[in-house]
């Protein structure tokens, strides 16, 4: 049973933004250290006395300015005894999925820049930061496939393309759009308003708006719409 | 951007084994400190320049004598800053599915003993462990919905009842049978092999064996078995 009093513990913040079609990641300039000036994760070190939600929120509020209602731990990076210059650090990474244009941006203490990157210009990366980013984003994609997530995104109201373009751009992939109604349809989670959305040169658009509470049973029991084929 | 030395890191094991219809969890007798003739997960604090899933292997193997071939990060438990009583200490805690019948226990070091319990009969647990436990059982059962686990807990030869009964113990409630064999055929994941096992009272049951290639596919894509309906 030996301590390891050198071994220190970090947290880091993927958040990504999602607004019209388009999939960010929210990144800090480093401001100090032989990172200094590099694009990062929000993150830092754990206090002794606080909890590890505790950290993230604090951290990514002094390096972005942004307080987010939800996070999900992802994962704790600590395999690679050498991914950090400073010695052995071990992140606990916590994810978000958030309307970028309600939060406003400030950089604070640590960081010298606080900024939003389309995720497929997303700059390198200090640490293995990068390969954080594409963990969570194979997480983002296969809670997909069975969790309903996203729907804060939409406005309350919306019509069927939207959601489509949600899932396609978080998918990165068109997707067989019949299919893909046909299956969301199926699930019972969307209300028909019965009425529509005019505008545009197409035809008037029905609109939505999803069942929360259809919504709260199918996160408890899985979502189970069949990604492969659309 | 201060670093917290009194804060240390450990990794726990939670070891679910299978067989013929029982659920057991592999618990060890703390040898030490306060928490001495408790019984506890495997695990213990990482080593400075010890990978996690090297440090969790390594307690493991001192602790009950077993080697396993697969762990899956669980979780990392470290919002209750009073988790340990000797300290500040986060654990990242790991799970893995294995037939216990195939591994010899040998308790060693830090551990008085090393047992299998019936899950049902698991005995009151040192720090949080008995949360960890319940936690790995819920991301358990919340997995055979997304993704086909514990073939290989299954002889390489199997009638449906078998696969039936593995589902039914590790959801720890009876299954529409006719339904679920129904639902499991569709995903194509099994392939009858044309022959009967005879024995027993009733009438001579279908072999299956189960399909590799099919299997690592729906493993990446997810398995879509609506299991709130069976």
């Amino acid at each position: 049973m030996t301590t390891s009093p050198v071994l220190r513990l970090a947290v880091d913040a993927i958040v990504f933004g999602y607004k019209d079609g388009q999939l960010f990641v929210l990144l800090i300039k480093r401001r100090f250290g032989s990172t200094k000036g590099t694009w990062a994760l929000p993150g830092g070190f754990v206090l002794k006395d606080e909890s590890l939600t505790g950290a993230v929120h604090r951290e990514l509020k002094e390096e972005t300015g942004i307080v987010v209602n939800w996070m999900e731990q992802l994962y704790t990076f600590g395999d690679d005894v050498h991914r950090d210059p400073r010695g052995r650090v071990v992140s606990v990474a916590y994810f978000a999925l958030v309307d970028p244009s309600t939060l406003e941006l400030r950089a604070d203490t640590d960081a010298e820049a606080a900024q939003w990157f389309p995720i497929e210009k997303t700059p390198s990366l200090a640490f293995d930061h990068s390969k954080i980013v594409r963990t969570a984003l194979e997480r983002l994609r296969a809670k997909l496939t069975y969790q309903p997530i996203g729907f804060e995104l939409l406005d309350k109201e919306f019509v069927f393309s939207e959601l489509e373009t949600l899932y396609a751009t978080i998918l990165e992939r068109p997707l067989d759009r019949r299919n893909f109604r046909k299956k969301f349809l199926a699930l019972g989670l969307l209300k028909a308003l019965g009425k529509a959305r005019k505008g545009g040169s197409g035809r008037p658009a029905e609109l939505f708006r999803f069942d929360r509470r259809k919504y709260e049973i199918l996160q408890r029991k899985g979502l189970l719409l069949d990604l492969g084929s659309i």
